[in-house]
């Protein structure tokens, strides 16, 4: 389905790999600091901190699925089918639905702290945008260099979780892939020792051996332990080079290849894109399955006080180098 | 260590990742068909089929790693530590060393089939480069569009397999490696049915579960097994930037994250480089660590009537697009 | 740690192991239906159900660890250490402290309709049996011939869960224990088919591969699942012979041999004894570890209208027969 | 299919578990030193060590399927089918036909020492029984206090492999099934510690997490590792009470339970007896599947100078004592 993943060097890091069998049609879009949000029980949101991320756009409007702003905060929803619960309009709470979450907190937080304060008061509703677009069903992380958090609006209420591995999948709820991570708890990235028995000579056959029993397969909580693995052992220089290219290595080792997983005969789900946006640099980058290349789009190079979106198409082909 | 593997659209692809906590210093390197090779035991092969491929230039000679030749034959070395056993010189065969055995078989045969002819013939000796270079342990996967074949040297001698999966990695010997794939059969791309209990009810909360028990380290088996799941399973569309493009994300499945597989206190090996040879077209594609994008070399831009060696030095560092 | 089952043939069955480091001093223990049971909040339970299970006796009180009433009302307390959580004394509710639960279940409900309907008004409650014993961290199964339920008393409250699968172990919460078997829902007592890929010619070497995958050490989500399996796939005659056999067998799956599992430096864990009760008979059927013969209890021997507690001391040797 | 293992305290113990789907009627036999074997190719051995085992009596010949001879050498057949391959007659060998193997070492040799000399000649041939009965397909383990072996005759021709570990399964080959246990080697009857990552709080939320990742299902390959881990790590006291008690467990752990198995459409394989021999004491104890009480017969009560074969049925119903 979709793994997102936080990652700090210098800077702070924050991307996610969407996957699913098709795309709505999704681009890299800057809202500018000045774009009126027009939200369906709170009024209008006339200025905010600017953004940028992955949205589809409709009647221009951005639905993000995954975005940063100019402060470094990110936030991403990922596929929650089954648990998630959007509530009616209740008075007195900050009524804001499912596709304004991202947007309203982006546009009012510099922070995680600061969202934490917002996230007392909200009630996720369930109004669509419009009468033929149903609600996905989600969960959202939203990070920053300090800390992570994940949001789960489900039938008992909102439940903000701390993220301490900084690594979201899909189902089941957060609480039960934390718990999970225990069970992995003597996998590690160095040599195994023989523990077995004293009795016999075991070998260390292969590189690589203390972490057998890391799950490879490409269901949720799979997924969830390998990137919470990758993530948490992961080693890289410091430079934006570096750190943007071990980035989008932790999430390749959850990406979906076309073939493995059929979602019905025929269809197969695989990483439509995956993203690092630079959180400290406003810069969004990107690779869709047929392009290894990344792409990068900077948010600062554009015009932020402006009050019109800002829209970059997806590169789609492999952009390969030809050297002679 | 390292993972090889052959893939199948339109045309004939093969490739490798060598993982490794150092490079040796490599480079694309393309052997025109009058470069002489001076072999240590069998004289001069003064003409024979161009080939390009990745190797480490030593005293002008080409060290390869892997390469592919202009009949569309591949071949690759992967390490064997422990297993691989080199022979002395034996009267009545035909005495190659380890690090002549890729030029020869591809300097000569246009085919699996070919190979297998002078196979029959062989014995691989432990006369090394030099005196300064120990030979590395190793056993190879040859490969045209029609079969593969593993060739491993051991204290028995040399065994030949049909290699129905297409996949190289390391240890164990791959008899023990293909045997392996038969724990695995019950494991799917498609959705798992209830088999456990009819009494009771289990639910498909993930996409992906049906190849739940895949494994997720990077010891040589596990990378076998799940490169064997990725490849078989496998589908992409048959233009030059599909086919490239998903052989890329196939072996993506078995890369080696930096920071995940420890070899001694603080060095770690890593995915140094992925590479991809179009048999058909000549071309050798590849990505480096910290390169995402592919970048290819044509042999058949280069003359390949020549009689010196032509070499392309990698490219290192990411190369990002950046849109505005 | 411990495991519970129940199995139904023509009669109805109700189990468990008790797996520690060391033995209280249990004994089989019938309470008759006239012994006083003095609550510590609730008064004197002057008459109630007559009961057979394991209790360590203190001061003439039965602290039962598992028991089944004369009604077929089973009932076991398996550790829960970490997640139990028992209350204060709340006016208005019956409360009941931890060490009473089972003689007040048992004493009073004929069936788990009838315990529903108690567990509505109860709250469990904190007080020790005396100052020397602190109370042991437990979660309960109570089960009959028509269903069985889960309760386990936790920071938010008393959660009481359907039990379908009829088992219990010790944490993760029952909720994270039934989630966890659709992870295994692939996993089959029929042969596997090569779901693999239909590209490689993968063999069932062994039976039984179809439920590879099935997870094979002591620790309490993984003796949950192997239970699971094996309780709900067992296949056995109707008779007493048979059916209490198999029962036996169902624990064994799951059992700890003395050396798996240390707990401190030289200290194991093994499985002390393992029961089974025929709730419409009455008699309570036991191994210990270190006698493999099934010794039984009858209540119906015994003079129920009692007030007098009556106990049998544990069978500890091998009773084996030598035949000449 | 079959779990055989040996076990030493003061005394060596040795036994298997029989998996089949039925039975061919077993019993206890004792061949005495003067029963005369007619051996297909070598003649007639009129004297031998005396020999206690389980074996099916056809036409007053004993076809062992495990046993003990009075030196406390002991010999068990697994079913090794698909790799086993008995041969014609050569000249110039010990020609022994299968179902004379057990007999014919176990007659002749007081060790593994000897019998390593006599398998030095032996060639296994594929005469039958009788025209009725084809022959099993097995491979042996033998063994002493002080050493085990395993032989195989397969295509290639015998192999004797030292059993370091005193396990024998069914297929694969020996020597996949030690290498196989390499993979197990981080696994330990003691506490994990989180190795995963020191970024992450990660609880042992129950004893016996050391050896999570330890197989659980009846395949052979599966009971291999199982059985290894809980033999090489069994404790136990020194007394023929304790240590027959523990070998039972051991052998426990590896039981197939009745329905877990399904062979062909309704039939399922199960753990049919389970023997464990004294190896210095000359006695023979099991269990069946419907018997958990241990049963022994003592060879050295018999006249063991007689010619005739002494057999004592099994107990096959359950033997449960009754205290009231």
């Amino acid at each position: 389905m979709c793994t997102a993943a936080t990652y700090k060097t210098k800077d702070f890091y924050f991307g996610r790999t969407l996957d699913y069998e098709f795309s709505y049609g999704e681009e890299i879009t800057i809202t500018p600091r000045n774009y009126k949000f027009n939200l369906k029980n709170m009024g209008i949101m006339e200025t905010h901190y600017a953004m940028i991320g992955m949205a589809h756009i409709a009647e221009n409007y951005p639905l993000y699925y995954d975005a940063i702003n100019e402060k470094g905060l990110g936030m991403a929803g990922l596929n929650f089918v089954g648990n998630a619960d959007y509530k009616e309009v209740i008075d007195g709470k900050d009524n804001i639905t499912q596709f304004e979450f991202i947007p309203y907190i982006l546009g009012k937080c510099a922070s995680v702290k600061e969202a934490r304060v917002l996230l007392g008061k909200i009630n996720i509703t369930n109004i669509p945008f419009n009468e033929k677009m149903t609600l996905a069903q989600l969960h959202w992380i939203i990070a920053d260099k300090n800390e992570a958090i994940t949001v789960e609006s489900i039938k008992d209420g909102i439940k903000i979780y701390d993220n301490p591995v900084g690594v979201l999948t899909n189902n089941p709820p957060f609480d039960k892939q934390m718990f999970n991570l225990n069970n992995y708890m003597n996998l590690s990235p160095k040599s195994p020792k023989n523990n077995f028995s004293d009795k016999l000579n075991l070998n260390m056959y292969s590189r690589g051996m203390g972490a057998i029993g890391l799950p490879g397969d490409l269901s949720s909580q799979s997924r969830f332990v390998r990137a919470a693995f990758v993530k948490t052992n992961s080693l890289s220089g410091e430079t934006e080079s570096e750190s943007v290219s071990q980035f989008f290595h932790i999430l390749g080792a959850v990406e979906q290849q076309k073939g493995c997983c059929e979602v019905t005969d025929g269809k197969f789900e695989y990483t439509i894109y995956t993203s690092c946006c630079n959180g400290d640099k406003g810069i969004y980058y990107y690779t869709t399955y047929e392009n290894h290349q990344i792409t990068g789009v900077d948010m600062n190079k554009e015009n932020l006080n402006s009050d019109i979106l800002i829209s970059y198409p997806l590169i789609q082909g492999e952009q390969i180098k030809i050297r002679n």
